[in-house]
């Protein structure tokens, strides 16, 4: 950590924050500048806490971190890519996996028609919501249980693994019965009693990157899971918010290239939120890959404009069967394979 | 409801889009501009989800709602003011309160004096956090039920109201036992779970805007906590998130003063988060005041650069004490109580 | 345009709305709702600025615009899709085009020894700045016209065409009489008298958008140089402004796909300034062609860390030379050509 | 400035920084701790583009600036506050300004009916523009010479100094000799010809804040200003863009109270841009001297809804006669002066 005293700082102030480093086993290393003096923290354990506490000591301007804050899911930690299995499915280290199907399941005919159709145009997971956050209460919220019976089901049917999302601790016993990967939505990336009851499963986990996150933040999340000694964790980058509302959110995926540099674990691209409307899925799922994403998730409706939630951004059997093509000829041009 | 048809749509595809609508047991009015034709949909129950439904329609360019989804906390149902009583304190139609104390409760000493400190100056409620959501898991993260007692002795010794924030649906029983505010932060905005808990205890419940949600969202997460038969919500500006990083947030007094007209509900200011920086929080504070806010909550500490969490923007009980004088002057200026 | 009422607004604020319409020579059409009046607005010739007009009238909830408020550039006036001629090469319609060079001119050897490299290693036009927009007054602003011969010469040299920014009005002649297509930068996307000054040369000009224009301004702005009787516009996405600092810039690579199906002129991507840091360019290079793209334009240097600006987003010579197969391979495989 | 190696960056790497370092006459003084070395860069010249020119370097992991790049405008190189005199009229240090009057000026009847109206009510100046940037080319943009013409009769008439906008380094002339102060609009904030050009004159200049500019990035555009030898800038905060589209803009106080920290300029709040909406302006112009702020500039209009630009967000001359009162109270709570 880096101190910046103010400029013309007196020495008793500059005193004041070497007597706290040394109550905390640190050491401060001055470095006198014209202007200004900055103060080089050294030491094994630097609390996190610190750079707050400092802040608020006369004199000082500025405290900056060096290090991440994260530290199991980190590059620096583990150089290899991790791969997360999923029923033998392998997510990343240059595998590309589609994962498809309804933002919400709605009944056992949508979600078989939808399973089946996704398998044969080459998906290799399905998505399906049983519990769904909306932000108005008066809302279709999901079937429940039964949803995710009716998963289990496809997955039994097709073979396909199913990826869910789970909302709340006290459903994640629940979810765990059917599901192969626990998703984790953008609104709950800072839940923090979810991402531990979860890392505790040991199972799966898609964490998708909040609307507002920083990658930072996506990251310490992300480090909430492994803490818990789970270390299958599979991002997902699904858009931000922006001053930009002619599309529903932005897709970030400058994120998606900087998160593969700071960490091991996998990154999936979600175009269907990232973009808001299904017109433009298919170019930014090319582009999702193109970017270096170890796969796609897509919202993928057997009749959307009949779709109880999302149908403005979910794609259409066909139109899925047409981009499947399109995502092999991607993959392949940037040298990864499905 | 609106659709507007793209330009040139033929007569087929706005039957489609009439012919829905009457499925829903609802009338389209045709408006036929030079360019393009615009549906109105008129009748007694326009489903929530229509916009999306009709997004995804051939011929439709977009669908704009023209009433706001939230029904129970907006002026168009309820003109007055409401009035939130906390233990005998109104929190609402021109009465202006002060809610004072540390981030986290930290032991028995930090909190007394704190609560000591903030009544001599004239606080009105006591705030302090047991359960502290972090961004990352090494961090500090609250004493549990142990704060919560020494809230309880606090508000024995001091008669101030004591609010503190419940993070999991699970310990809405525990914090109910000793709160009389329950706080909702930002990052729980949309746990819609929390909400709806916090929204079956009918207590106060001072709900905090999420970093990147629209004032829209946050009434639509306090229509979550009404739709439970729970009144008394009181709502708080606390910052968002923007390119601006010279400040921990932006505080976005714009939001105060339109939340006061498009709903009845309090509204309270926090320029603790609001700015990150105690040195800026007097000026806010201030201000919020100004823009109409019904109160303010204001991190105080003892010893600010020993606080686990938010000591940079923490008050020292001395520069609280400072503050309150301006606090009045100004709460008298805009012809407001005390 | 659609008027809408506040609930129960009374039949005379209607009517002041309805005689205002008048005056304009339009017709208001009512549609009353359950709960509100709204009013369709129905003529040959709405003004500009008729939605903020009526937005201050006693009654009007909000007003709505329906169409766009471009004309020239938008695809409903042309569907098929613009081509710019630059010195016989063609850019737009499916052509890629890959666009090189430094940051700024620095000397007759730096951009000479670029110019020469990105031209082996297959770019098709030459980028440098004579005249650079820098934040603080203390920075090198480029060689001026020195810049200007610097870069003719390299033309002369290695044939290819040469983008060079333009400032101010007053330069627009100047640089004129070296550039093959005038750079608009993103800080100058409003200035209204550089747009139509550019706009009346009849040239081809590149329009960066900017930090944090919407996509409709974007095309506005594209419109003031149309509107000059200037057809040959390229529009350039950037990078937009969000929280997010870990990037230099947020490529909005949406905004690719979305300018596309709203205007028939080219769209080009920035993946240097989009992402400010070289070891992204490569990937954000590539999913902006698979985004859906009409080319890229990137900086190279041939010292990156002796560059006078922009040195940490610029790439080396043998890096770009590494990047074009790649960039070739995702444009075959999304099936466009160079 | 601070340059941070990556974690294990070898000798050989940290001698090329500090070699770079001696080339430029500076010293790198290291520390080295647990995980990485830092490097401290010590010196009496350090040059503004060395942060990015050592981003490049093989083994640094990122680069940071300790002093503010601005030097003339800084509160470290002047700690009292400067004063503008504007034709008698004391900006800044205690005084509070008004400054009122029409977004365009649209006829002379228009003109100096406001002119008397906010005269009457109390202004203290007199604003209206003759010049006005349009998002599109299609819409009204201002009377020009004759709109100034207009102006100065006004000021004849009432005696207020006029405030009034340059758009173009070609105008500066023209304007100076009708206007008091040259407003900078917002979109112009960067750029820097302009800036130049208004600083040669030496008159009053009030730079607004770009709408997506950080406050280092406007107190940069100050220095432009300063530069050329023009020490009477006037900040001006007007709302900044964010994701919340209920308002306009989203109107930034902490930059007011935080800009007012580091640097010596006065700085003015505009609530009539800030917040977009009429109904709003009252709230936020007493929120904003509440914040600090040396005074308001308003958009009074005698006609709103006749305006033929920014009606939506103009007072009636009625709505800023009932206002005054309210800002004279709330600037005598703070302990300034009118």
């Amino acid at each position: 950590m880096i101190v910046v005293m103010q400029a013309g700082s007196e020495e008793q102030l500059i005193d004041a924050v070497l007597e706290r480093l040394e109550e905390h086993n640190l050491r401060g290393h001055l470095v006198r500048g014209e202007e200004r003096t900055v103060i080089g923290v050294v030491g094994a354990a630097i609390p996190p806490t610190l750079k707050e506490e400092l802040a608020h000591f006369t004199g000082v301007q500025e405290t900056l971190r060096i290090t991440q804050p994260y530290k199991l899911v980190s590059r620096e930690l583990r150089t290899q890519d991790t791969v997360v299995d999923v029923r033998g499915i392998k997510v990343g280290a240059g595998n590309c996996v589609v994962i498809a199907g309804p933002c919400s399941v709605e009944s056992e005919e949508q979600i078989m028609k939808t399973a089946h159709a996704v398998r044969e145009a080459g998906a290799t997971m399905l998505r399906g919501g049983a519990f769904k956050p909306r932000s108005s209460p008066y809302t279709f919220r999901g079937m429940g249980e039964t949803g995710l019976q009716l998963l289990a089901q496809a997955r039994e049917e097709t073979g396909l693994p199913i990826v869910t999302e789970v909302m709340t601790p006290n459903d994640v016993d629940l979810v765990t019965r059917y599901a192969d990967v626990l998703q984790i939505g953008a609104r709950n990336m800072q839940n923090y009693q979810l991402l531990e009851e979860v890392g505790r499963t040991g199972m799966p986990v898609l964490l998708k990157r909040g609307l507002s996150a920083t990658i930072e933040e996506w990251l310490l999340s992300a480090e909430y899971v492994a803490a818990q000694g789970n270390p299958n964790v599979i991002l997902c980058e699904r858009g931000i918010r922006t001053f930009e509302t002619a599309t529903r959110n932005t897709l970030d995926l400058n994120a998606v290239a900087l998160a593969k540099r700071r960490t091991h674990l996998p990154v999936l691209v979600d175009p269907s939120h990232g973009t808001g409307k299904w017109y433009l899925v298919p170019n930014l799922t090319l582009a999702g890959i193109a970017a270096g994403a170890d796969g796609i998730i897509i919202e993928v409706h057997p009749d959307p404009d009949r779709a109880r939630s999302d149908g403005a951004q979910s794609l259409s059997c066909e139109n899925f069967a047409a981009l499947m093509p399109k995502i092999v000829a991607v993959v392949n041009a940037v040298g990864r394979k499905m």
